[in-house]
Order: structure tokens, then C-alpha cells, then sequence
């Protein structure tokens, strides 16, 4: 029986995993777009993406466009697998196969 | 749209509500089963019980059968409604409409 993901099931970084989880594998999100998209702080945002990046959830590139620093966040296997059980697990509860 | 409501998020009282909800409307359950259920202490499940009372999401009637002391616990319709707004929110992030 897959099991609640304390990390994933907080709020703001269900809505960051769900994002990333709906894009290709591999592929990357800007860290702005993501920013205006879940209508987070700058401090908030990057304050959930280190949480998941230190569980290994997800991958944080920052890179230069010209003269501009920009970050992309992209979701790992791990994160991928973690967020499916955290689903799986959340659907149980919600369809009384589990307490 | 609907919101993630905090208080019913946390994942016991998930657990606690998605219970509540699969029996019928105004139908009660007896604590001991529930605890049992979810596999939690009574003190533990305790505070979530008062947590969610104090949201009126659920009733909490104390009763004696013969001299043991009962508690029996239901869900409000204020509780039902939104647990049942919640589990939308919840299916609009996880299918990616919205943040």
C-alpha cells in the first residue's frame, strides 16, 4: 500500500510536482514560469524547490541567457516514482481502500 | 475553484474525513473503531477529533453503554461539503488545472 509523502503532500510542493510531473520526462521548467504559474514568492518557491531537491525529487540548473541568470527545474526518476505512490496513496484514502 | 483546505489536508484528517464520508449522511462512528482503523493513539486521534470540531466539520457525542463511556463521532454537512471541495482541489492539481 503506497504510503502519504510528507515531503510532496505539503500544499505549494504537491502544486510544483504536479507541474513538473505533467511535462515530458527530462524535460525542464523555467523557475519564473513556475513562479507566476503557482502565484509564489520568489523566497517561497525556491524555499519548497531546495526541499525537494534535497530529497533528490527534482534538479535545480541555473544557467546564464546572455547576461541573465536563469534557473530550470526538471523532476528526477525518484521524483517521479515518489509522486506517482503519493498519488496512488492519496486515491486509496480518497476511495476508502485505506484507514 | 476549489481550494486545498489546510485543516483537512493534514493526512490523518484526511484519513479521518474520507472515513466519515464513505458512511451515510448523519451515521456515526465509535471512536475505538476508528483509532483502530487508522491505526492511531487515542490521544493522537483525539486532538485531530477536536481540531476538526472546532472547524464544525464533525460532531463528537460522549454516551455511556451501560457503564462504559462511549464517543461517537459524524460528520457535518459544513464537513462534508468541504471535504468533498477539498478532494476536487485536490484532483485539479494532480490532473494540472491549475497551479
Amino acid at each position: 500500500m503506497a504510503e502519504i509523502n510528507k515531503i510532496i503532500h505539503q500544499p505549494a510542493r504537491l502544486r510544483i510536482m504536479a507541474t513538473l510531473s505533467a511535462i515530458e520526462v527530462d524535460a525542464e521548467l523555467d523557475f519564473t514560469y513556475l513562479r507566476n504559474k503557482l502565484e509564489l514568492t520568489d523566497g517561497n518557491l525556491g524555499a519548497h524547490l531546495e526541499k525537494l531537491q534535497t530529497s533528490r525529487y527534482i534538479r535545480i540548473r541555473k544557467t546564464f541567457v546572455g547576461k541573465k541568470p536563469r534557473t530550470y527545474i526538471s523532476m528526477t526518476r525518484t521524483g517521479r516514482r515518489q509522486f506517482e505512490d503519493h498519488i496512488d496513496a492519496l486515491k486509496a484514502i480518497i476511495e476508502g481502500k485505506t484507514g
